[in-house]
């Protein structure tokens, strides 16, 4: 028989999952209600309301999917997309490189626009990709990746896009209360992140956004969404006040959501992003004064996540083995191309906290001998 | 802003999700680990281990997978079947249907065998329609109708399946934990259940199980499993060996899961079998005293959520209202053809005990002026 849970302390400071805050997990050890209680009805719509918020949107197609943020990805691609419609995929990091195999998967015609691991996109290259090669369904953009930890400047490019026909699709799994995004300013059409990141939630929830341009195509489908769990057009029926039902939702974690939300409410999303900015700075000067360099340019870096370059003459891994069995605290390796060469640190939501980069740095200290 | 999550204390007596074991709810206020540690690495494999043995199966290929009952059906569909595969599907309410629907989406063929809603088949009906009609790769029933109350029963189904050539598929979201299952000894090739039902957790996840048999079916596949996200192919390298990253589980759901899973052990399958069992005939008994009678014949009427019809005269929707606001307990109405005709007693995990069923019979005798 399996023991009493009683995992170790762990200080999760790598690529998500990030610290859940208490009160999230407080909220979390509320009594279930059924899912068409009038209550839960209500907190449905808050948790929209909310949601919209910090998405900076009043798109009505805004809701949280049942699934992580990879359900949220698949939704973005399996319901604005149909068999022969062209995307065009920004390559530069894992995560875009899952989109090129999840929308070759609904049968789309993918573009792929290439950048090694750690640089981001200029305009102009996004243009040139719209200008050849027929018309676009969709361009598709990792805002914040995870594997590299560049951030992608948006500002200008839904401009481009619309130009074109196109909708805009943006990956923003660790940007979402870490970073500034700003949906309807920026004219991004379909947006999608991760509850278990920046918004210091537990994994299991993908926030989802899509405008009214995006959703006119959605409308517009000739054939049904292949996906019968992310069908948009179902989910959006249980969403609105047709309540019809589609699948039970976790009410649990859709507890602990909305209070995530409200946490990032309450402290205001201008205050939080400056946080994350402030704190990921003092980390680079902590890190730069124990004699590490970062995989990213100072200018494209993501705050939310630092990509560290592994110093030679250090086995990286035995490196995170030790921070995390003599100090509890948790940073990742590198994916593909980046394994073995960088180490990702993650300053999200709750475990962005100058005491815990100081903790980092004395046992990175400690453990490299510097 | 949304105000401190406060909802009113419901007894969960409808189809699901039902009330949570306060244990796993003190599971889930556990701060989370990261998805690489080699504690949580340990938790899977308990997780497997403890999953196998509710499922009474050997099968390797055994997990939660990340979604609600439905992600279960979805793989249970996308991951065995291929575009012109025939399946068979025993239609005899709301989820058979769904089944139906999902299966088509993913271009297999349907062959429908129909009965009444609160009905079920016996094997010479799956035989006939597997000896007509050309080969068939799955033959699929509901096992617990949630929709009917119907419990369809399963010994001596899959020698003829397989004897076909064919693959068994059983949808076990309402049995599972609540009533005898017996994945190998009945010889199911996939089966799926829902957190939230007789195991008493959240909704979240969909304790998934397939065959050898079944494995080799997906491993032979001709196509690439077009729903990446419920890719079986994908999702066990991340629960063997291997522990290649697929997406991020919900932690806090699996922590409360596998406290779940041991609560189910330690009480015992067949103690649990009972107790469900027991407290459905004590339902019963009370409902009869209040001259209320079933939906579906004693025979095959399912422990672990009942079928009562609604009395003429009565509002059945202004029962169920005054059951919620006067008294806090939730039951549920009909679907589709039963859609104002029955209500939805469910008795599951936590939720079947003999007060909470004292409670309802006063509160409707009382409701009913009986």
């Amino acid at each position: 028989m399996a023991t009493d849970l009683n995992p170790s302390p762990r200080l999760l400071l790598g690529p998500g999952p990030s610290a859940v805050h208490p009160r999230v997990l407080r909220a979390m050890s509320t009594p279930l209600i059924g899912y068409l209680d009038p209550e839960w009805l209500g907190l449905m719509d808050e948790e929209q309301s909310l949601l919209r918020e910090v998405f900076m949107t009043k798109n009505t197609l805004t809701l949280p999917l049942s699934g992580t943020g990879s359900t949220g990805m698949e939704a973005a691609l399996c319901n604005f997309l149909e068999p022969g419609d062209r995307v065009i995929v920004g390559c530069n990091g894992f995560f875009s490189e899952r989109m090129c195999e999840m929308a070759a998967r609904y049968g789309a015609t993918v573009t792929r626009i290439e950048k090694p691991w750690g640089e981001v996109f200029a305009p102009d290259e996004i243009e040139d990709a719209l200008a050849t090669g027929g018309p676009t369904k969709m361009a598709a953009l990792v805002h914040a990746e995870t594997s590299t930890g560049a951030l992608q400047p948006l500002e200008g490019i839904a401009h481009i896009v619309h130009r074109y026909g196109a909708l805009l699709m943006v990956d923003c799994v660790t940007s979402l209360g870490g970073t500034p995004l700003k949906i309807d300013e920026w004219g991004v059409d379909v947006a999608y992140s991760g509850s278990q990141k920046c918004l210091g939630c537990p994994p299991g929830l993908a926030p989802f956004t899509a405008s009214d341009r995006a959703r006119e195509v959605l409308l517009a489908r000739k054939s049904k969404v292949p996906n019968w769990y992310l069908d948009l057009t179902l989910i959006e029926k249980y969403w609105s006040k047709d309540r019809a039902y589609h699948h039970t939702p976790s009410t649990t974690l859709h507890y602990g959501f909305r209070e995530g939300l409200r946490l990032v409410l309450e402290e205001g999303l201008e205050a939080r992003w400056r946080r994350h900015r402030e704190n990921a700075e003092y980390l680079w000067k902590k890190l730069e004064e124990l004699d590490l360099s970062f995989h990213v340019t100072t200018k494209n870096r993501l705050p939310p996540l630092t990509t560290v370059v592994a110093p030679g003459g250090a086995d990286e891994a035995a490196v995170r083995a030790r921070l995390r069995d003599e100090f509890n605290v948790e940073i990742a390796g590198g994916f593909g191309p980046l394994k073995g060469r960088i180490w990702r640190v993650g300053l999200m939501g709750f475990s962005s906290r100058r005491e815990n980069i100081a903790l980092l740095a004395e046992a990175l200290r400690e453990i490299l001998g510097r």
